[in-house]
């Protein structure tokens, strides 16, 4: 029977607390969701999505991206991260919503390639600074057409996951960078027109090493040849700070920069519309539901990719529905129908230009940058489609010269993996990835390397894979992981098969050289003393035995090339 | 130089772009990170997230919860879920909010334990369904005091993150649940005058084994003895469709219920404030504005836990701040000094009544169910705390008898984990998860089992983890898995050491009492051989001989016992 008691609560008292959790709340409270659990993290979080915002800024705009990343610390455990770009700049009138509110942005509800997908991070950059130190998010923009740039320093309201502006001015301003001199050239700034820059301070701490903003721009420099870096830090100097409270000065950094290997963008991704084989039975009752189309045949012909009027006049027939039937009223009863009749016709595979990939003569490049390889080669595989998204797997290998500047990679240990996604490199929750799933499962013994069972082969090699997709299916929100999808698992072990082999040809043919190098070293070392024979033998004179001996190494020279 | 092209955007035209992206299409379209990545995981999510609704609800307002969960299947691949609960109900006004827009709910702004604590999971569940049937949530709810029940239909209009209400009805109603009979006590329904039931129809993939609802109720069982449950399976008849459009009859499955085995329900855990300790700085600006005290001494030591109000006037001292100081203004200038301050003052830890373990006897009770075990024990430690968040660790190990009904655990397999956090079972992700990590970080062989390095120890044994926390971290949205923070691997690993040692005792004597049995059959076999040859010997009669037997055998207990 039930028990009551004097404390317990009732529906009425119930509902009174019930009330709505903004989205800013939520983020904030699980902000190791999106990549913020500790200061290290949310150092490379940061700089990761002002970054990625910078870098399709500048490609949607058709410009070359320049990006300057500076990072300087404040205090003892607080950092500025500034990052400033050469891109078209935000018009003012969207940069508080830009840069101080969670999920708002203009990549979420379009089918296109691009770094960022969601319309959260820097946003949660911005909060997660806000959180730990106070401070507001402080933008610089400037668009071509311009007089001033503006100068925009935000907050965001987490109860109501809305923008508050601190300071809104008008200002001269334009982007400048670091001149990179070549040979005999003098360096000088380069100054645009146009860009943006952003800067956050936060609870930070900075660290060298895999899991480091270094790291991270070094691999993106090799899935974007096209963009030119500069990069800074700026740390407090301990070394004087030995008398309790003296003053610790600000050590400013090198610029480091990175001209671009590539001078031309990459072929932009084109937008496309959903696929009717992707789209469950909700989302095209939604569409249906949307549609600015009259009629059932417009809708179908006109919303989805693929179907042309003569299929959407079929679906309909097969349907048995009305193509002039309103699109709306379909929605609410023949949808199941409509859906059913959809998925029992041929349709071709959704278009595959929405996919921007590197390319393999740019993978082999960045990577020869990477590491001092012997052998370098990479595979894109033909563009393919998961539930209706296409998505392209490329994957380039790199094998260091022995003794070479292999860098982090040695004979005895577990090759190294660099992972992207949307030319976006992923340091964190390797395990995790599809892609480590995916290199473990190939039997890399047929290509010639050691691999303890299940795990990665071992190895002085680099192996990179890259996945474009307009949706790629992450783990979590904070990007950092590929979810295990069979279609990709698949798709990346193929590209990887493909690279094994060539490796293992090379390393075959590597092998064999050796060999025959070791026989022909052995056979020549033994010439002069059966040349000193023969002399004895067949009673020679010196210059008889000199003629064998070149003789004999000729003839050994020739039976190498045949080995 | 920048290159522009025609096709290119534009500051102006990105601007046009952009938009608010409402919270459901966010989760629409990343349903994977709710724990809808496939059909067989979102039947699992979905009876999960209404039956810890349901538990919440009934512990909350002091009632014994007696549940029944039902799945039918309705398609191919279509189930409806339906959870009926004797909780307290839930007021008209707040059923569509509660099961149709995400972020909705009473749980999130409290620091207090529960199972729900995000106000996602259900209506996530209803946006599954609709996403893939086109159906509405259904929902029956009657509170105590009134006389009709209403039920309620909703769907969420995803593009604004609302109810829209399809049905709303008022009708006699009343939750009756299949009667559990006892020995020679007829089964009768039971029947309460309040409670909710929600019916979900999805598309879905019915299971057994590890991963399966089944699974999961069973595990719920034994972290909450106080649960009453029924559950029943009814599924399409395939058998006898061969015949092309023959229909396929449902075939209802049997009731299959558990008595409740504790009489009581678990302690009700108390709502706390944030500690000090806990708060970051950002957190601590925010409460100075929303404070309803006038005081700088007074938002002290009444919004944070552990703060007298003579603490209250040390830390202002310390602060070089006026105690009478208004918040709101100290939020906005010397919240930095205050905080420091806070942080440099000794405070008692946070409280810990916030939580509600389940306790040692009533762990050892569950296993005892799961696993016919010669050694059962269990450790629940005391409260510690985590970035202000007090938490606390159960573990509970059960090791099989030998030939017993040891289920699922082999002695050359792995132990089986069952991991819980605020008595809510976690079934996947467990390699992700800080309760692995912790199990597989202790070194076993010290206490009598296998173990393959860095890995789970083998044997035929049961570890059950549980995690109560006012906040657990986990490492996503769907709440499988423990995000690994080495406070809780700590304390996660003290507990299993202790339930380890124990074991180990357990074993040992084990060994000793097997050995010592292996010596006393040894002897026992030649006390016949020996008798007879000191009869020969001392010309005993037939009756010494069985005396000097007697004898002996006495003798050999004796001993035994004192091996």
């Amino acid at each position: 029977m039930p028990r009551s008691n004097a404390s317990s609560a009732n529906a009425e008292t119930m509902a009174r607390q019930q009330r709505e959790i903004s989205v800013s709340e939520f983020f904030l409270k699980n902000r190791h969701l999106l990549g913020f659990d500790n200061p290290r993290k949310a150092l490379l979080t940061t700089v990761k999505e002002a970054v990625d915002n910078s870098l399709d800024a500048c490609e949607e705009a058709g410009l070359l991206p320049e990006l300057s990343v500076e990072i300087t610390q404040t205090g003892e455990k607080r950092f500025r991260v500034t990052v400033m770009d050469n891109g078209p700049g935000v018009v003012r009138a969207q940069v508080p919503r830009i840069f101080a509110k969670l999920l708002y942005g203009s990549k979420f509800h379009r089918l296109r390639m691009s770094r960022g997908q969601q319309g959260i991070g820097i946003s949660a950059a911005g909060m997660y600074g806000q959180l730990t130190t106070g401070t507001a998010t402080r933008i610089l923009s400037k668009v071509p057409r311009g007089k001033l740039a503006h100068h925009i320093e935000v907050q965001i309201d987490t109860r109501k996951n809305t923008p508050t502006i601190l300071k809104d001015a008008e200002l001269e301003w334009a982007p400048s960078f670091p001149g990179i001199g070549g040979e005999g050239v003098p360096a000088e700034p380069r100054v645009y027109s146009h860009g943006t820059s952003v800067a956050i301070e936060m609870e930070a701490h900075y660290v060298r090493g895999r899991l480091s903003v270094d790291e991270y721009l070094r691999q993106c420099l090799v899935a974007n040849p096209h963009l030119q870096l500069h990069y800074r830090v700026n740390l407090l100097d301990k070394e004087i700070d030995n008398e309790g409270q003296a003053t610790t000065p600000l050590v400013e950094g090198q610029w480091v920069s990175w001209k671009r290997t590539a001078e031309a963008l990459p072929k932009p991704p084109v937008e496309i519309k959903p696929h009717p084989h992707g789209v469950e039975l909700g989302m095209m009752m939604q569409m249906l539901r949307d549609t600015e189309s009259r009629t059932l045949r417009g809708v179908l012909s006109e919303d989805f990719s693929r179907v042309s009027s003569q299929t959407a006049l079929d679906i309909c027939t097969r349907a048995g529905l009305d193509a002039k039937a309103n699109p709306r009223r379909i929605a609410s009863r023949e949808v199941e129908t409509l859906y059913k009749a959809v998925n029992e016709t041929k349709l071709m595979r959704p278009p595959t230009d929405c996919l921007s990939c590197i390319g393999e003569p740019l993978i082999v490049a960045g990577l020869s940058k990477e590491i001092d390889a012997e052998f370098c080669t990479a595979v894109t595989r033909d563009p393919t489609v998961y539930r209706g998204n296409p998505f392209q797997v490329e994957v380039g290998i790199a094998y260091a010269r022995p003794g070479g500047g292999g860098g982090e990679t040695a004979a005895d240990e577990p090759v190294r993996v660099m992972r992207f996604a949307n030319r976006v490199p992923l340091l964190y929750m390797a395990g995790a990835c599809a892609v480590t799933k995916a290199i473990c499962g190939v039997n890399w013994k047929n290509y010639g390397l050691a691999q303890p069972r299940g795990s990665l082969p071992l190895g002085p090699m680099v192996v990179m894979v890259h996945i474009a997709s307009v949706w790629v299916p992450f783990t979590s929100e904070s990007k950092e992981a590929i979810a295990h999808y069979p279609e990709m698992i698949r798709e990346i072990g193929f590209a990887v098969q493909e690279c094994g082999r060539r490796l293992s040809v090379h390393l075959h043919r590597r092998h064999r050289e050796a060999e025959a190098e070791r026989k022909r070293s052995y056979i020549e070392k033994y010439i002069p003393h059966l040349a000193l024979g023969l002399k004895d033998v067949l009673n020679l004179t010196d210059r008889d035995e000199g003629r064998v001996v070149d003789h004999l190494r000729r003839m050994l020279e020739r039976t190498h090339l045949e080995v």
